[in-house]
């Protein structure tokens, strides 16, 4: 049996983890909420993703499990809480994003317990490597969001006001056609949409 | 199977419930971030719930399944779309909180198409009743996310500032000590710690 005071250095451990989290409601995206009221944090955007594979899984590629998606959804965007939220259309930032969440892993799963932290950190790998069928959904889920937030209020959301043009648009939901082929063409009808309305700008 | 303008139908009624589920983003809870910059949202709350059953699952109960409590935690508050958070401490709001709560969980997984609605609402269910051992940890790790981010920095958080006393905060986090009963030791270092500093009344 593990005497006590160990015991306790361990629940420590996950308790400093729990607490470094509360960053990831700190760091905005692009997007805003649906009502437009505010930008949305990185932590709700989270939850949302979830909820989403809970309502859509059916759609998941063969092979996929609900549990480990979750999973690799929850601890996705942690690294976050050291790198910050980089805009997809940003090429400039996007070039050593790599690099700095790679580091802010190292840091971040490395508050835990050693075997806590390496399971947390490989769910975020694998998310990041995208080959496995639950982590080609998961990223599927991930673009998928950002495409409903954007498009709810029939405004373009973040591609009118950064004027990004149609084949930017279509190359970032690309994971969605391969996650989860069924829910393609609502990225389609959304984008058929923007580009009639004049949101996105046709190349 | 399926023709194709049922699939659609079936598809939009998942879209419209994930487009309502951004409304719990704007859901205010009585807590804070843990940096005091504003309150907490639940659908933030939730992300970090999540994350927490990830760090500390290995002191849930007998029985309990880690996908399964990921599932509960996700949909715990979505009834807050309709019903708002209702503050632990207030007593008449508490007294109405179960009826309007079973009704707003009605209407918004009713929004889902029957099979994947009936499945999310029982998750609801289960976690509510707070008895198998899945939903026995899932509640204990929402009383504790309450409390990490109340006591994280020694302010009192909200226990001072509604004068909350120490058998009212015994009471709320009880279901800490029959869903994982290893926690209970941090559950009374906070409170003792707010009751010497003067932060919660001793009664």
């Amino acid at each position: 049996m593990t005497p006590p005071s160990l015991a306790r250095a361990r629940l420590e451990r996950q308790l400093d983890f729990i607490r470094e989290l509360d960053g990831l409601k700190s760091v905005l995206r692009r997007t805003s909420l649906i009502d437009r009221s505010r930008l949305e944090n990185s932590a709700e955007h989270t939850w949302h993703l979830t909820a989403m594979a809970l309502a859509l899984f059916e759609y998941a590629p063969a092979g996929a499990d609900l549990g480990h998606v979750l999973e690799m959804l929850i601890v996705h965007d942690v690294v976050e809480i050291d790198a910050g939220d980089t805009f997809a259309f940003d090429k400039a930032a996007n070039a050593d994003k790599a690099d700095r969440e790679a580091a802010a892993a190292v840091r971040v799963f490395g508050l835990l317990p050693p075997d806590v932290g390496e399971r947390l950190h490989s769910l975020w790998v694998e998310f990041e490597a995208g080959e496995t069928p639950s982590a080609r959904f998961a990223n599927a889920l991930d673009r998928l969001q950002g495409l409903i937030v954007n498009d709810a209020p029939g405004d373009g959301g973040t591609w009118r006001l950064h004027g990004v043009v149609r084949t930017e648009v279509l190359a970032r939901m690309a994971p969605i056609e391969t996650g989860a082929a069924e829910l393609w063409p609502v990225v389609m009808d959304a984008v058929k949409r923007a580009v009639n309305a004049g949101q996105v700008r046709d190349d």
